[in-house]
């Protein structure tokens, strides 16, 4: 049994992003982040890149870890698993790691997979989220909408996912911008989600009426014809596609059901423009603090302490 | 008016390929090809590049051309016709070329354009291998699938196009495959229409059990879990993304109109597969005869022969 004010660490270890807590039971003392992500790491340096950032604070304080780095390219794997699985079973099977140099206990989270022919499907890192949205509420019930390169929509029914299904919106988004004929056609400027061009995207996506792989050529006979700024096109394109996630991803929910939505700031917005126009409730969530709220939780369940 | 065996060239000039025929009224003498389309060229580079591939062929021959040389990146603009167009519109709008050192009639077709603000659209060369498609018969009636990096689907009625959509298909596949996360999944074989994964990823498509942006995903979440190889991976995305063009293109087509299919031998055999899964009947042309014979109809168009 642990002191409840026992230092640990927590970690958020994606393919691109690196952050580092230093913890006192459920309280934050200093956070650290570099750019350290998986893309820029050989598998041999992770424990040293570790070691680096961990520098000044307390030697022998566990480690608990998240994202990526537990995938079969990062440090070690720690094994899917598989639905339906419980918020508490993802804490209990975070995964030991061999750490020679840091002297203390490592533990990685593992990621949740679908392993159903149908529909495969897995997220790493995501699962420490809903960690965090449902720690300390009983049979934690709700529809969860967490966006990015791959969004994910996920159905948590009494504190466990029961399904899950992944969008490749942002990077279809990211790929048409960068190597598409759209690439000339399209701004680098940033647009918000009170941008008219936004809202008329997402309403050609909610409604049916162009089928995705024509709305997609029609911004490039748009510019060609007609014209429409890039910032404009950007816009557009943008609330095409997230209002073609939003059709697809509400069609079986209630109209009453509200949308957590989970992430940063700017995309979490258009998301909830997106659901605005399609008439659905969404409580948005800050993605960075469900993390170390979701190691936190995980942390609990891992180190008990003594009462 | 002419004689009706008047020599004359042919040429098809597009983004990435350029073929000339001399011919003899509707006889085709001979034909050269080569890989100098616009990509390769400079604005000022399109005569001099003419007068080399027609090397040793009858000086005063006049010339017909369709395709990208006549956009805005091409040798000189040759600027849309606005639906409804017939396909002798086509022949009759072709714009005379500037031509210095080639001394002789050039011409080129212009190209097609939906300017109506919820769904525009254009094309470029796909209307010659209409008119080739129409040549000669009166009144001419159908549906065109056009296969290709934008595929067409085009609505032909009494011998004037009405409406055409058209789909990213092609290249978003080819993005997905070079610059997705994907690409590590896929082979980069060719696989063939009766290929188990392509009808599978057809099924798919035509039924609306998953949405596209989910599928898209599925085939990493595959090859993480379950595993399939990796031309069977893009046998299945191939298919997947024909299937939702199929699916979005026949959905308001009577079930007994058959499909015409314009385009390459292994396109045409993907798309008719897809077409036959779809229960459509279809008729498969070559896209390169088409594109022949419609320049031939177009010159007789604009060279009425003496009867």
């Amino acid at each position: 049994m642990n002191d409840f004010q026992q230092e640990w660490i927590a970690v958020d270890w994606g393919t691109t992003h690196f952050r580092v807590w230093r913890m006192s039971g459920v309280d934050v003392i200093e956070a650290r982040e570099a750019s350290c992500g998986l893309l820029a790491l050989q598998q041999d340096q992770f424990e040293s890149t570790l070691v680096k950032h961990l520098h000044g604070w307390a030697d022998q304080a566990p480690v608990l870890m998240s994202g990526m780095v537990g995938s079969r390219q990062g440090w070690q794997e720690a094994p899917y698993l598989f639905l339906p699985v419980s918020l508490r079973e993802v804490a209990i099977g975070a995964v030991e790691v061999q750490a020679l140099e840091l002297n203390r206990k490592v533990h990685i989270l593992p990621g949740v997979a679908c392993q159903d022919q149908t529909r495969p499907d897995v997220m790493r890192g995501e699962e420490t989220q809903l960690l965090g949205l449902g720690a300390g509420v009983e049979g934690w019930t709700g529809v969860i909408c967490l966006p990015g390169t791959h969004s994910k929509w996920v159905w948590v029914e009494n504190g466990a996912v029961n399904s899950f299904d992944t969008y490749l919106t942002g990077e279809l988004y990211s790929i048409l911008s960068q190597h598409s004929i759209l690439r000339h056609d399209l701004g680098a400027e940033e647009f918000n989600s009170e941008h008219p061009a936004f809202a008329n995207g997402v309403e050609v996506g909610l409604s049916e009426s162009t089928p995705l792989l024509t709305s997609l050529f029609r911004v490039r006979a748009r510019s060609l014809l007609i014209e429409r700024n890039p910032l404009a096109n950007a816009a557009f394109l943008s609330g095409r596609l997230l209002g073609e996630e939003v059709r697809s991803a509400i069609k079986n929910l209630p109209k009453t059901e509200k949308t957590h939505l989970v992430g940063g700031s700017s995309l979490t917005k258009l998301y909830a423009k997106a659901l605005t126009l399609a008439e659905r409730e969404v409580q948005r969530h800050s993605g960075d603090d469900l993390v170390q709220l979701g190691l936190t939780a995980a942390w609990q369940f891992l180190y008990p302490q003594s009462e």
